[in-house]
């Protein structure tokens, strides 16, 4: 178990168990509530796996009114609730608490309207973020953003951890790409916010309840923005003798005025793994790695890619390869996407989710790399180099409890100096368990007591996920729930 | 004066005046300082001229820390404070108060930071629009929004209004476009949102703040997303026979996953204004046209073209014209954006701002042809179409308090009629104090207690531009100022 504190269960609830069990089942059917401890393990943790607790119950509802009619009575109950979709939170966004119920949301997982006209699609929350592009790619359009677990993660968790991927260089993060939500509020009610048309009168709720991990409210419907597809893209690897120079590509080529559709970063020791894995011809000779891609008519993408090799030749690259064939191109993503996996083959990692701005990359990966070795650590980078949001793998054993407490304290130290140079702590992952204790690195107590405000407006209980994001000393005192 | 009413001032504020005056004189001194009448004259409205009201005084600070200490100054003497821009406001956002006083950006005007390499811009709150695009063009990089006004509106007025403009369609509105804040809220104190950076950990509250027109603190500074111009830009003008062929057509074009920089709408009374006024070469015996502008390479605007031509002439396109040239281009586009001036020689108008889905474009136009004639007003339509953003101008005269009545009913109808099929009050004007009494009409009581409930946490007492964006009645009862 790891070192950020879990808040001690209330004995109070714990003892009401099987009438809480009993009030689920009443709701949405024996068969979708979840008490047998064995079955109950499948929820005791999501990527993030240092972290682990078996929750009270779990609740699987089919419907907006299910989950409605769920919350008004754990709010009545004073129990609180973790919502989940596919449970890939690499932060521990999902890690349930010992005396609340889990409500997961992965039976709603349908397409309930699609207009292309309106380039829209209205879906359940429970729908994973492949599906949603699946579901349109027939008609020439996808939806944008595309973390790295976008085969299992779903819409509803994208929403509250306003999620990216290689893409949102050129195309934003969830928020930049969704339009409306259908909400469920603790104590029940319903509420839409947004719609079909862009902007709405009145204040941005729909901003606020993105990215706000399941604290405020539990997502049961999205209308998500759609978008044509390129005629065709291209990706090109460039290899560079040093972080720094390679730090230099990235900045020369934004600063000329060039928008590729993704710039991908990986430093030698990804590579290595990375090809070792995935057979993509990575160069092994070269001390980082860019993957560029572009896109549009088969002349722009060869305007742009002409363009892009005269910066990295500039800026030092050893190595140039363009993809020739959809195969060449697939192989080149097929190392990158199965970065993660391949690295967990060899070794447990944390992999961290800092945001600089991007003229600060090389400095910063030096940094990093001085961290790491201090703790004596290694560490492996892979990350969205063009949003300046760093994915820092900091590898070490997890059975070993020594490790593991220098793996969260070498982690802890990347942030702060993301923060140091005018970054932030998360770029797509969220804060979470991970970094609750590490958000006062970033705000004082005034920034955390307005946001916590909000929190209270929405939530005044505090049962919504309520030992994420903010540390839990120096939290207003809950009111009673209604 | 118009038909929305205006809270009664409170007697012992104006009786304090002297003493407020005095006490903002000594934070930005005596020159910027405005307390005589006919000065004050000058602030009493903005582009909604049909609403007029001198405020108590005005002040001009030159500093975040300025504006810091003038409103912990009238946070404590228990004034309304309202901010205001260049005063563009087509929704009423900065008409003063009579107990009020008005906190004017505009000396704030400089650009502070400049960062190619991470594609931003530092600026204050004052700078205008169209400076910002001016101080990054000779890089190759401009700053998205064009609000037509972009001459004139600052950026601060952009982030209270989550402003737009023709070219949102490609590049979203400015809470797509913004990374960070300085705001300072009511009490004084200075907090800073987001940053350099993609996303920010903690909840969204700088997209919450954009769009919330005033209410909840004083932009100061924002650093701002700037983008990388296009090779070229061309448009393209479209005729129809009737405003349902040119509906049909704007559908058409994006379920084909086509999408351009811009597609603009105008119905016959708005073609024949914008000709006389800027010759511009449009055609005068159509019923509706499109202006559809791409943009790219050569190669890329001339596959895009054919693509658009073709779809126009399925759906009845009856004049198709190219640009063939950078000054055919520049008319083109010089009769669009001088729109509302053109109209203004002509007429008095209200320009309504309601956004629907695009594919229910055509029977929308129809209704509100209906609508208008109902009033017997005429009605001219000009408006982003890409985005369902419409702008019935509705044609009345000023000086008329029965012309006048009819155009804000009439007004009225045409936004419950967009609400209706879908849509919403407003696209990018905000709702000021024209659209506060309809929000009704898209929002209950509980949607507009969980907006307030926010302005509440922000701004306790509710002095930052109270009247505006929500009713009068149903309100909490406001805090004591500290």
């Amino acid at each position: 178990m790891s070192s950020v504190a879990q808040p001690a269960p209330d004995p109070a609830i714990l003892e009401r168990r099987a009438e809480i069990v009993r009030g689920l089942a009443a709701i949405v059917g024996e068969r979708w509530t979840i008490a047998d401890e064995d079955e109950l393990r499948a929820y005791e943790t999501d990527a993030l796996t240092a972290y682990r607790q078996v929750p009270l119950a779990v609740a699987l509802p089919a419907t907006t009114d299910e989950v409605s009619r769920i919350l008004a009575f754990l709010n009545r109950a004073g129990v609180k609730v973790v919502g989940r979709g596919a449970g890939t939170s690499l932060a521990g966004g999902a890690l349930p608490l010992a005396d609340s119920v889990v409500v997961g949301l992965s039976r709603m997982n349908r397409v309930l309207a699609l207009d292309t006209a309106n380039r829209t699609i209205r879906v359940e929350a429970g729908i994973t973020n492949l599906a949603v592009s699946q579901a349109v790619d027939h008609l020439g359009f996808f939806y944008a953003p595309d973390p790295s677990s976008q085969l299992a993660c779903t819409i509803g968790g994208n929403v509250g951890m306003n999620s990216g991927g290689a893409h949102c260089l050129k195309y934003g993060v969830t928020t930049n790409n969704l339009l409306g939500l259908t909400v469920v509020l603790m104590d029940g009610t319903v509420i839409e916010l947004g719609g079909e048309h862009l902007d709405s009168p009145g204040y941005d709720i729909l901003g606020l309840m993105t990215g706000s991990e399941g604290q405020l409210g539990l997502v049961t419907e999205a209308t998500l923005r759609i978008l044509p597809k390129a005629e065709g893209a291209r990706p090109v690897l460039f290899g560079f003798n040093s972080s720094e120079d390679a730090g230099a590509c990235v900045a020369a080529t934004l600063a000329r005025g060039i928008l590729p559709v993704a710039i991908e970063f990986m430093d030698r020791p990804a590579i290595r793994i990375c090809e070792e894995f995935a057979h993509a011809g990575y160069p092994l000779d070269v001390e980082a790695m860019l993957i560029v891609e572009v896109e549009g008519s088969p002349e722009e993408i060869s305007d742009q890619l002409e363009r892009i090799v005269a910066v990295a030749r500039e800026t030092g690259a050893v190595h140039v390869r363009e993809a020739r064939t959809a195969a060449e191109a697939a192989a080149i993503w097929k190392g990158r996407k199965s970065a993660f996996g391949a690295m967990g083959r060899i070794s447990d990692y944390m992999c961290m989710d800092g945001t600089i701005p991007t003229g600060r990359l090389p400095e910063v990966l030096t940094r990093i790399a001085a961290i790491c070795a201090g703790y004596g650590l290694g560490v492996a980078n892979i990350f969205h180099a063009g949003d300046g949001n760093l994915h820092p793998l900091v590898l070490y054993d997890v059975n070993d409890p020594e490790q593991l407490a220098k793996a969260e304290a070498c982690g802890a130290d990347i942030l702060r100096l993301c923060v140091e140079v005018g970054g932030c702590l998360t770029g797509e992952h969220g804060v979470g368990i991970e970094k609750r204790d590490l958000m006062r690195a970033q705000f004082d107590q005034v920034d955390l007591d307005q946001q916590m405000a909000l929190k209270s407006v929405f939530d005044p209980a505090w049962l919504l996920n309520p030992a994420k994001v903010f540390p839990l000393d120096g939290r207003p005192a809950p009111a009673r729930a209604a």
